[in-house]
């Protein structure tokens, strides 16, 4: 029977190449700030699903192993970035690069990673298809962060992001955002698994698509839990006093609140400063709603359309270990 | 006869190149904000030492312009992020990408450059050095770039930097630092056209050596007009403001001042803020010794040293133009 510490365990396989790729060429007090994000933990969930989609499209683990490194080094170099970008002090309940080493140097290790990235590429089996699948997933990435930010209704000063932010956010808007922003690097994964296998076609046609449900599934359940989750390691409420509208559950929110409760709602999201009494105020008027559930069924929506992608695979262990990685991912949050 | 203009115009061949890379599959928005730093000019320098590495090494001028674009994408990468950095307002006279669209979508503009360079390596002839060049010298500019904000003396804060920061410099030091954050791009520069050019192991390693020399005169030079410059468009006596003990003028005048004077240099540069009169008070300091006439002397040094290497080369245009293009550097600053 599959289970979630053996998917973990594939997962940290890649650790040892993260360690040796991350510390190449550079200064010892640089690698001490580079190895910080790494040394936060994080489930490697994106290498887990590297090397599961290589050992599913028929390949030994092994084969995949550069490639999950690297679809893990572009996560975490992401997140070093977010956190710059987001002021962000704590991440996974331990203190961010940024507020350790300063944002200076947190810059500076970001770009470390980056060239870390690119030699991972270079010493991957397909190193050109695995290249392109790179730098169009880190546009992506790119391009959903621009989206998010912009989604905030406050809080970021900026004539520039004050004069472009979006103020009405379309239930297509949001999907386009989080399929940039989380889904491109999960479905990437899958394909970077397949490529280094040199998987058939229509392996590769399954496996992406199931990442690509598999990641917009994530972050639905992911914006839940900045509303609700409080074992997390998040604040209840994150999103919210981050100002954000590109969540779910809010967006849910305004689409069945009465039409004083939606101007409520988006003014005290848009006030310069969210109090204690604003959070509980929003938090009230979302429990007013059945956004709760509806994101709830969104999230399996997508996970039994990921999980469908799969039926042409033939019956492996990895192939179960993705099933089964695909139904956690609900579990763990509803 | 050389002339500036005529190397200023070689350098510009990349601008097309630069504008279809840095477009490439980003969003309309997204564009505009890459190409700011993109329009806000530059000499092309490194652009033009490419090509001219390639014509030098017996190559038509085209087999350069990937290479010739790709460092210049280097270079622009690195100066949002030294905008960031810095929180820099102003270069070259106009507003830096951070100052019109916020840091945050700076810092984005920064990543896509990073994916551009990716494509021009991709597009070179020779990719795989390239490739290699690119990476170790994106790596010698990030680790030039800490050992520059860790030469502050102040005016930056954050824990980790006010425990690191190098509060005795020596000449090698300082030597060291530039090494990596200038004249590393510059030789990679050089030698990127020599590696498109397929040149023999002699012509590279003597323009490479050439690069190098050159690259450290250029932050002399650049050093002097931080600190007595005017009509550049940079604020005289920049880099005291900053509280930079990294700038060679400074480094010279402590060396020759009495202990005393050094003692009063040095607890001016280190205070929170700089006023007005402290920077008055720091010139005059300077002027007490010959750091003007030494730095000057060292420029030349470094000038003399690249032209040297490049007796070994057949005389050609280009030839001519590299050995102009270093006097140059000189002429322009002292």
């Amino acid at each position: 029977m599959p289970n979630m510490e053996d998917i973990l365990t594939i997962g940290k396989l890649v650790d040892p190449l993260l360690i040796e790729y991350l510390r190449r060429d550079i200064s010892n007090p640089l690698q001490n700030i580079v190895l910080h994000q790494f040394k936060a933990g994080g489930k490697r969930i994106r290498a887990a699903l590297a090397i599961l989609s290589c050992e599913a499209s028929g390949c030994l683990r092994e084969q995949g192993l550069n490639g999950a490194a690297l679809v893990e080094l572009i996560h975490n170099y992401s997140l070093i970035l977010d956190d710059i970008i987001d002021r962000g002090d704590i991440r996974r309940g331990s203190p961010t690069t940024r507020a350790v080493y300063t944002e200076a140097m947190a810059l500076l290790a970001a770009m470390c990673y980056r060239e870390s990235i690119t030699e991972l590429a270079n010493a991957c089996h397909n190193p050109e298809e695995v290249r392109h699948i790179m730098v169009s997933t880190i546009r992506e990435v790119i391009e959903g962060e621009r989206l998010d930010i912009l989604m905030e209704q406050s809080g970021r000063s900026g004539k520039y992001i004050e004069k472009n932010r979006l103020r009405s956010i379309s239930f297509k808007d949001y999907v386009g955002m989080i399929g940039k922003k989380t889904a491109s690097l999960i479905k990437a994964s899958c394909e970077v698994g397949c490529v280094e296998a040199g998987a058939s076609e229509n392996f590769r046609e399954a496996l992406s698509k199931y990442g690509w449900h598999v990641g917009l599934a994530f972050q639905v359940a992911d914006d839940f839990l900045d509303i609700f989750g409080e074992k997390t390691g998040k604040t209840k409420g994150k999103d919210i006093i981050e100002h954000k509208l590109g969540n779910v559950v809010i967006l849910y929110s305004l689409q069945s609140l009465s039409d004083s409760d939606r101007k409520a709602l988006l003014t005290t999201i848009r006030k310069d400063t969210i109090s204690k009494n604003d959070l509980v105020y929003v938090l009230a008027l979302i429990d007013k709603t059945d956004a709760r559930s509806e994101s709830k069924r969104l999230a399996y929506k997508y996970i039994e359309e990921s999980k469908r992608n799969l039926t042409i695979l033939p019956d492996t262990e990895a192939k179960r270990n993705l099933l089964f990685l695909a139904d956690f991912i609900i579990k763990r949050t509803y």
